[in-house]
């Protein structure tokens, strides 16, 4: 207990929640693979809203992200009508692009574990951009932060 | 036979086969009835393809369609790697919008009815304009001959 | 105004909102045709967790329901981040199967009018079955009132 | 020709062409993230159809297959219409599981870069299950055969 107070602060989250639709699960009865990266795509929409702005007020100033890298680890399944709740952590805010992590619990047992990397664009010619100042103030909260080696 | 005669001739057909994608079927084992309105639009896409010529083609033109109605009638279930043959026929072709009908079979048994109506706006400003004269006669093969009265 | 006295009492109604996500649009920024299918694909689950109950519930009773019509009439676009308001109304409720007419509004100006047609199957052979008694009576009060010939 | 007698076996590609369709397409006019996992789900299809047998069969005979792990590394987007062409290498053939890697290109140009790692389960229990003979014996020419150091 006394080594917590070493401890650097424990990093912002953010969360969100999406009921499992019928069309969104397959055969197995289950989220069906690919609507993981589409529930993903909401969660990041939400987390705009939250924490930056609408997401199209970020386009009509010009500025786009387009995703450079997605992994889905599966641990367990959701199923249709299951409540998931999604926790964003930023892992890595960096000039053009950001990583952020993003995990899903059903009744608090993970199903899912993600990673998500989006790079920032110019809306128009779709060539990298620096991440907006409004943007990288929103964000920054929810940067994970480090762990002191030796402590995990 | 001879009655046959007297019969306008057949009017053609668009045909076009998709294969059910495991991802397209949900937990009772068929086709999420949402997505037959995305074969549909394949089915149109493909139609354009072989009748009128490249549907972006036709966007780069100006000149964009718009779904304004769209009706499934659901008589049997499509299965996970089903291929699925859509008989696609013009009901109308008016001024502005085309109305069509297409049906879907499953080893010659029919699965689905369906019908569509699109519009065609301008690409720019999505109002109302008319049919352009070479879509028009790609069309025009496949609009159904009326049968006379009487013989159906 | 005093004939309003002489009609029927105006039937319930049953709203749900949904918003409408990225991935749901197409290239036209409005939502892609077929999604409308599977968001009154929600509105039916919603409207079975608020006025008869759980749906895998009745699955597991041993009834389920396939969609044996639906019909969409689009009237103007949502786009990406609207959010839906949904009216669903209960058309006619048969022996086997329910109808229903569902309307879609954003800010307050119609984008879709739509209909469907359900039938109660047994969840095991898939052959009609009589609509549940407390099925029946959840839905009841969605039962729209016919108007009275000549008010409208 | 010579050379080519030291070299190691070139290990065997698995292909199979998808065409975009136009529902798969977002608001930046190109195929939604979401939806290469989707067709990723389809080349492995195929890929049963191509080298195992058919995929249902497989179900009938007690075994599935889950995923357990998938990634995408976006290098270019594909657009509307364009014919994305997959090649599957099987990176690892395993006990119960096995990873294949799965690229995309569109007019010879890499668009995608992507991995999946499916596990074997007993279709009724989900367990983890060994890989079947028959289904090993026909992903096994896929295996890409390491490269001795130096040589690339």
């Amino acid at each position: 207990m006394i080594s917590h107070l070493r401890c650097p602060p424990v990093s912002d989250v953010f969360r969100h929640r999406i009921r499992v639709r019928y069309g969104e699960c397959d055969l197995q009865g289950v989220v069906f693979n690919a609507n993981w990266l589409a529930y993903f795509d909401v969660v990041i929409t939400e987390l705009w809203r939250d924490r930056v702005g609408d997401y199209m007020d970020m386009i009509d100033r010009g500025v786009d992200m387009v995703v450079a890298e997605a992994g889905v680890r599966f641990r367990a399944p959701a199923r249709f009508d299951d409540v998931v709740e999604f926790e964003l952590r930023v892992a890595r805010l960096g000039e053009t692009s950001f990583s952020s992590s993003i995990d899903a619990k059903v009744d608090g047992r993970t199903v899912i574990e993600g990673a998500m990397r989006h790079v920032f664009v110019d809306a128009g010619t779709n060539s990298k951009c620096p991440i907006p100042g409004y943007v990288r103030e929103g964000l920054q909260p929810l940067v994970a932060e480090e762990q002191p080696a030796g402590t995990r």
